[in-house]
């Protein structure tokens, strides 16, 4: 009880199941049905006023999260205001009217794992613990390294051993501890609950598991941010990534909290999720009719969408069926393609996750789910410099040669 | 003289060396010195308060460059306003009172070439020209590709064929033309001046030849930035990394302007120079006390600082005597740990121009001559992920071991 004035407006954890009420806690499933355990909140009076004059990070919206009033003080990595870039010209390719990529790689480690991050780094010093850790894809492994860094914490970090390279680099400079998972993603994460209920993990938060509750709450922050930036109104359209789902549940809760606050007028918006065909559990279920996600073992080169066992695919299923949206998946190549569309279009260089999300956005508008006239964000979570082996094979210099008029005329002369 | 009122408050460009001045056109060499030329201005009121209600990027200083008022709402790819980090942790260890971290890794393609490449994308477009070109250690041909693909430009550009895989890769992706020159960065320059008197070379604007004076303007917004960042203060001292030296000269002439205009308070500043040993040819000279930097051929790590005859040496040379200043250098070995220290202590990844810089601290601070206790601000210009090679060796997982308590256990037990 004494702790949750810490927690700034969050005041319990309940179970998004049954509803049962838990003191805020580093727990993360419901004792009574083992469904996942969420923040609640009483916020206070929120206007738009006091956001714009706080910082250009997440801690703007500090009043809607599970942290103390004075978060953006402690040493943090500042997440977040990431630019929502006006994409024109590949609305142009596309035959769309308005359309908008909301371009997390601009974040301090370079994927949106920052924001989720720096969420549970707050719990994580709440609750005592003195090492931060993760089950990871790559991208959270770097993100929990850089803050834990920043905030003077311990680090272990577990990832499949099969990584890319530039992802085994970054989740290992910021000098914690890596350590590699001969297994999938979904075995490393099983790995990681069984550390905590064992006296090895005593002391340990792992930002996904027993901080989770307090860490998805970070992903809220792109859906205020987007509506921020557009002016503070929700866009009609939006393409959210899946891995276990849990971003895009929170981008809706987020655009819910922002329309009972007032901060934004009421309004329809369909939510769209897509998902790399080799690792497409959710979109399975979904062109099926089923409610149940039934269990994939990866194989593409979106590695940090390669959960094949969703924690929160059913949600993703209702989420998208209620709004009116879709959930649709491309092949490799369609997301090889995707990601050399958006550098050539708009100068913005993604994963293999955006590369998921805009090869998705086309075929939605080419299969006519996506309405090409309205106003449509799309999300790109995270940064091409991770993933270069998608592109390398094509990207490459038109020519070697030496430095002269004559060698570049012979090589390019029509 | 129509075109005037395009280039905002620049009136002229002036000749560094006999202060010749000529109209604005995209020339760069005074006709009668063969010195540089450089962007003169007539500058308007100019108040904290139109800057602090502008955009959250290097248009908020647009009244301080030589653009359009209506620059911001162009296709561009929004530069600057990177974060400035309070580095406690890493002044601790360095035992320095009050130092921070200029992290230009946050810009768009993740170095400050995006700030002076946003400035003579601007000039471009009004001398009318449909290529934007460049020569380039890397950096500066990817922020150049994603500018170009924004701003609906062809690009074309020329790196030494020697470059890190990352960026021919970041180079090439945006689906310009790269070509790469058998030959160091300085003949890959001289390259592209012969191609600017060719036939081949018409319509072709080289962001740092012919547009050389705007684009350079373009490092001036991080001393405007790093003042304001500080609470509008300039710093009382800086470490900036040097290849052309350029960069380091209008930091200076940035910090004059903002005193000039009363937006800080007049104060001493020093600047420090910080050069990689395999190419220190300014370092060199300002140890044996000389006014003439000598040529060398480059050979480090540090490849993005590896122009061997840096066209603004002898300025660089002149503000650190004259600001009581100092140019160092460091070893390839020294710019590793120094890459490690800051991602140890900070969370931040620098690339190897970034080591550069915070070696070269550490050893002014070693030596007596940065004094700890005075404001410092040093710069890391650029991303560890494009220099992943630097320290790939020493970042790997602590062990790769199967999915259980048991595997984990004989891996770290005690």
């Amino acid at each position: 009880m004494a702790l949750s004035t810490d927690f700034g407006p969050a005041t319990a954890l309940s179970c998004r199941e049954c509803g049962t009420r838990y003191d805020i806690g580093p727990n993360f499933a419901c004792i009574e049905c083992f469904g996942p355990l969420e923040v609640a909140y009483e916020f206070g009076t929120v206007t738009r006023a006091d956001i714009e004059s706080g910082p250009t990070n997440i801690w703007r919206y500090r009043s809607l999260l599970p942290v103390p009033v004075d978060v953006a003080a402690k040493p943090n990595m500042q997440p977040g205001w990431t630019k929502l870039v006006k994409a024109d010209n590949l609305a142009g390719e596309l035959g769309m009217r308005s359309l908008y990529v909301k371009d997390d790689s601009g974040n301090p480690t370079h994927s949106f794992k920052d924001r989720v991050v720096a969420i549970a780094v707050e719990a994580a010093r709440n609750f005592g613990f003195t090492t931060l850790s993760c089950s990871s894809t790559g991208n959270l492994a770097g993100a929990v390294g850089a803050a834990a860094a920043r905030a003077g914490l311990d680090s272990c970090v577990f990832v499949p051993a099969n990584l890319e390279e530039a992802k085994i680099v970054v989740a290992s400079v910021y000098g914690g501890r890596l350590v590699g998972i001969d297994g999938t993603y979904d075995e490393v994460n099983r790995f990681c609950s069984e550390l905590i209920g064992d006296s090895l993990g005593e002391k340990w938060g792992f930002v996904n598991v027993n901080l989770r509750p307090y860490y998805a709450e970070g992903s809220k922050t792109l859906a205020y941010e987007i509506a921020e930036q557009l002016g503070w109104r929700i866009p009609d359209q939006i393409v959210i990534p899946v891995a276990s789902g849990s971003q895009l549940t929170k981008i809706d809760k987020g655009f819910k909290e922002l329309i009972r606050l007032g901060l934004v007028e009421e309004k329809e918006y369909r939510i769209f999720a897509a998902q790399a065909e080799g690792c497409s559990p959710v979109s399975t279920a979904y062109k099926a009719g089923h409610d149940v996600v039934q269990p994939v073992r990866p194989d593409t080169i979106a590695k940090s969408l390669a959960i094949g066992n969703p924690a929160d695919g059913p949600y993703v299923l209702d989420i998208a069926r209620r709004t009116g949206g879709a959930v649709e998946d491309v092949t490799d190549p369609e997301i090889v393609a995707a990601i050399r569309l958006l550098a050539r279009t708009e100068g913005v260089f993604a994963e293999t996750a955006g590369g998921v999300v805009l090869g998705v956005t086309r075929k939605l508008v080419e299969n006519g789910q996506l309405d090409p006239d309205a106003e449509t964000v799309i999300l790109n979570t995270g940064e091409g410099l991770k993933t270069l082996d998608a592109v390398s094979d094509e990207a490459r210099p038109a020519a070697v040669i030496r430095p002269s008029l004559d060698a570049f005329r012979t090589a390019f002369a029509n």
